[in-house]
């Protein structure tokens, strides 16, 4: 092990509300009790780094100047802090931070393995410090150790888009054999959400995106793509329940911040069918559907919702990762390319910096 | 047994659309295979009977002159058909005829325990001869065993609201010691989900509903009652977080057709808590909230729907209300005086007719 | 459709308690009410139909001479009973008779989708009819529609191997990406269930069984095999915990009636592991292991059972063999060749007979 | 708050394997990195106690001269450890120690919810300091508040027996109405759960134990008492039919360390019910039923365990305590008297001593 050094290369938030970054040299940290040092390699992007950067969340805590972003990081343990030492987690193995950078682990939400809604809940990337930069510490109790065999590059996207829609994947109930309608399924969740559905749940999967899409939808193992661009919303639940025998799909996910793929939604179910929300809805409030509850009612139908995965089922999704079973589609740039990777319009799929 | 008479007097809708019904008199109908003719002693009479006979259902199936209202009643087995004496049910028997007056049960929807979503489902009262007569008949597979103990007027209303707010809370997955809000808590529906919240399955109770309501809520079982005139939306919010030790409900029923209260609903859940739909929205179809898929995200809720128990739950619930648990507030009137009955501007409580 | 004979061809016990049948010629028989005429042209023959012509069932319920044996048959429906004709059954179609005749479909169990536990049901082969004949009448709610592009004869013994091997693998609650150990997994059952575990649900397989079945085996999906001859039960345990990650499986299917498979089951679990019995232990009943309670405390371990599928697990496990993931293993022949089929010492996989 | 003394005054196993303890003084201990100093006022007594003191546990653990043994305390938090500050646990709260004494937090077990099973799990009074002393020391995340209004001495006996009945009740997946088993409903376990099964959770409950404990049972909620000294297995079985309208119970939660009482439970079930194995079977392995899996089939039963319940359940069953819906059954005695009161032959409740 190569020796830490004391200052670091870090990419922070200079004009947060703008896209803009800047590369800053900062102190290495020292881990704190319960907490290790780690030499990060890798972190993907995500649209949520473009929010927190833009300060477009509709919360009252805005972004700081100076603020290192980043929540999908990948390195090698490098330092264990006082009491870390009885963890199974050794210098020198790789681990994970995630959106989720940790959680007080006793308070209700914690103890009912919702960690997003933790009362004491610390966001990577957003008032703590990320993983766009070399070194960051993280609690040795929420690291995701990083199974041998799968790539940094490819462990970093599975912290975030893979862990949250592998979760709502299991939140659906839907049982292998039955069929998923997957919203946005070309986008960098859906892509990720298409593959871990067909080859790791064994559920048959229908994509909706843009035409552009279907290629790639296919090949993460969609049997049906439905072109959004050429359905209205009749002809969209037509063409589902023509698919799926006459029904509609057990589970629809809807993996893109659309007020529309929202609306629609409902109607692509079959009898006793979930909805599970997983991409946030951008802009302002909407009505999500007109008659929303008889809808519900007049299929039995449910609704739940995911924000992001636990650390377990980071550990599970990663499981997938290194068995080959999904694979996030990205692209690896140094650091320095981070505001250009992010002012670009479109950010379909997570894309790798390091 | 005394001898079935050739002719009976039944309550028809005689012009669908209005509230007018007539007495009339009727061939008494001989069962078919697998079927049981009924000598019906009581009626409930429910909100959804109004609609049937007032043609206000948002479904293009507009009410026949002639229909025999009715689908709460109960009665004493009379006369088996071909095939029904191998079924338990004998001749002497009460049993209950329900919303749903048979299944098909073999489809998809049957054999998921769907019962109301049935592919050949038929309604009591509604294109079937229902309860407001002396005589039906009825599927020896799915008329209901009245226990002995629990009087047939009592029986009744348990045959629709009884059932249907008892699937809800089961639904609801609300485990005992926690708390439900029940909106709508006063109404027909509602006072019934209050005693089996509370004296059957242990949940601890919050009622919403006008302050007339308050005493017989409180009757009902409830812990705490919010006064809906009282309250704005964010009051009764914050009303529900105090009384919930700071977290929130664990479930809330919609009891009620109203669409305030649905919008409101998912404010006063606990993180992972439940909606459950169960009133049917009335009137043109409405937002229920805006940012409903946001709401969902930013506890993790879920949301489900119920628009009536199955046979099983007729079972159950009838159990807990031979067991004294629980009991509609009703008046008992002769069956000419239905429309009397149906007239008043309010109907909260189901009421017997005979 | 060619005209129904009078009379047909049909196997039947003869001497029940000694291998034996005969073929005799019947009547053709009338369907009742709620009742099809089916001209089966297959039928699986399964270990039980063995025990039944035996009469080593331990029930005080001897076979008697004349019985018609056989429970996965399938052929095509040429007659409608009495209100038939309301379901979506039509003649014409291909359907299937299972273990289960049929139910009463009103009981506890019947309510609760426990089919084979009907307070009235009604098995084929065994004092009612079964499907070693070319005709016989079947409840038009209970036979099973046998999807198109699915041969008969490999529709056959989905009709209770595939069906019940499936319901256990859905009882076991393991998840996707999980380890189930299959004990028997060579045999009858256990090579179906390999192929619906990996292949169905994308579950990790290890088999356990004889060398002679390894090929098999790991033709039918497993990763991993276990050779019972080479290991005593500490080394098949640790075998099983170094394939498993150091963890042991999810579930253990014991798909064998040998009880030494029974006693080592549990050792095999992970931590709230689910040991699911399916193969019926022969012979006189033995304990099943030193300290049971013992072992389930120590790894919070659970148990269940499954006798048999529902008419949905059918419906469902069918699906699966016409998407081509499951088939299984037979070699068909002319009815007059069943005894000696029979009689063979070791009847491993489900035959087709015709 | 008073001053922490230097050194206090603890009772130790001095010669483990024998009845037999001692007081000595100790130095006050001081709370490390996560950790709490609690000064403890009351303990619970159980008989997991007298096993470790007396070395009669079947583990090649041998409990070590000068052990502190308890694991059901109670007493006032009076420092806070390095990174305590940031919880939620204040000086001056009560809080409760349990058998657990604290847990990883990060294994898989600990992830799934199984605290006792944790790679890394610390047992109170058993190689770690337990609660027969003054002070002691425990993990922030890990120590159970108290509610306010539930004295010490009622707490205490919830933080093993409580806590652990109520996981096995939760498991049993009984719902309210139906009717629950419990073995040994008189003793130290039993006279809890059926306490919280009855008034907790709207269960119906049959006490099965010696005639001695008819009284209590009943006090406890039982609806009915089965004298276990009166009735042979068969006897018992049909009682328990008989109770149940015909069926048997939905769950029977085996309180006692009666092999007979495993034997007989399966008999005892309702198809589709569950064992619940909660008292651990004493003295030497012996099989728990001929034909354990047969039964299982017969019925499509279900087993499971729980060796003790999470602080999760910890907390859920306080908060029962403290709305007065259960009690132990308790005397109070001073420190001095321990091995007095453990001295006694059969130890039924659990004791407080002070």
């Amino acid at each position: 092990m190569s020796e830490i050094p004391k200052r670091y290369k870090a990419c922070v938030y200079d004009e947060p509300g703008k896209i803009s970054t800047k590369i800053v040299t900062l102190d290495t940290p020292e881990p704190g009790p319960g907490e290790v040092l780690i030499n990060l390699t890798h972190s993907g992007v995500c649209h949520s780094d473009l929010s927190v950067m833009q300060n477009t969340f509709p919360v009252p805590y805005p972004t700081q100047p100076g603020q290192v972003g980043g929540h999908e990081g990948v390195g090698k343990v490098v330092k264990l802090g006082p009491g870390s030492e009885t963890s199974t987690v050794k210098v020198g193995d790789r681990v994970g931070v995630k959106w989720v950078y940790g959680t007080c682990g006793r308070c209700p939400q914690c103890m009912a393995g919702a960690d997003a809604l933790c009362q004491e809940v610390k966001i990577s990337g957003y008032y703590t410090p990320g993983t766009f930069q070399q070194y960051c510490v993280g609690p040795v109790n929420y690291v995701t150790p990083i199974p041998d065999g799968l790539s940094s590059a490819d462990a970093a996207p599975m912290l975030c888009a893979g862990m949250t829609t592998y979760a709502g994947l299991r939140k659906s109930k839907a049982k292998s054999g039955e069929w998923v309608v997957i919203s946005g399924a070309g986008g960098g969740l859906g892509h990720i959400a298409c593959q871990l559905a067909s080859g790791g749940m064994a559920l048959r999967v229908i994509g909706i995106d843009a035409p552009s899409k279907k290629q790639v939808v296919m090949n993460c193992g969609a049997e049906h793509f439905i072109d959004v661009t050429a359905h209205d919303d009749t002809s969209i639940e037509e063409e589902v329940r023509k698919m799926t025998g006459g029904f509609g799909a057990s589970a629809v996910l809807v993996c893109t911040s659309s007020h529309k793929a929202y609306a629609q939604a409902l109607d692509l179910l079959r009898f006793d069918g979930t909805l599970v929300c997983i991409g946030v809805p951008e802009g302002a409030p909407q009505p999500m559907a007109k008659s929303f509850a008889g809808k519900l009612l007049s299929k039995q139908a449910n609704a739940c919702a995911v924000l992001v995965g636990t650390r377990k089922d980071a550990i599970e999704c990663l499981d997938f990762a290194a068995r080959g079973i999904v694979r996030a589609h990205i692209k690896t740039e140094k650091m320095e390319k981070l505001t250009e990777v992010s002012d670009e319009p479109v950010m379909n799929f997570p894309r790798q910096i390091r």
